[in-house]
């Protein structure tokens, strides 16, 4: 999934998804990219579960999928406490020293 | 960065040095894998910013470095309203309809 994530063509198709469904024609309007081009990047999210199209004859339509962005969320809880003044890294230093 | 996160081994060197900095030779310990093999994947994670190396005399000591994960908290900031039950949420379903 991380993997799906590194592409920033991949991110911005996320972000746009993000606003609402749409058609693989409409997702690839605003890049400079073919339309298979577009495609391969949809299919890379589809296999990381960030994406789900639906056929309908030949309109391909695309919806985000958030179930892997929240296991991103939950693996980075591991590392929050780096960057929040929260209890636990004041544990975390205090257990260090 | 996200290619660097993407994959396994390089997610636990992370985990081991969240909690404390270490030596390429102790990090290399607990896994099944020569050390150059261990150091090519540090070597992929200081690009990413993720760890910083220090030499001294032969001894690389590995530290986490937090910065670009918090980038990727930053990043999933733009999706969290879809699994926090938020006025965001409430806001962007209400735009929708």
């Amino acid at each position: 999934m991380f993997q799906a994530l590194s592409d920033r063509t991949r991110r911005a198709l996320l972000a746009r998804l993000a606003r609402t469904p749409a058609k693989i024609t409409d997702l690839a309007a605003p890049f400079d990219m073919s339309l298979p081009a577009v495609s391969r990047h949809v299919r890379v999210l589809e296999r990381a579960r960030l994406v789900r199209r639906t056929v309908d004859g030949r309109v391909h339509r695309c919806s985000l999928e958030v179930g892997p962005l929240k296991t991103v969320e939950a693996w980075l809880g591991h590392y929050r406490h780096f960057w929040t003044g929260t209890l636990d890294a004041l544990a975390a230093y205090a257990e260090d020293e």
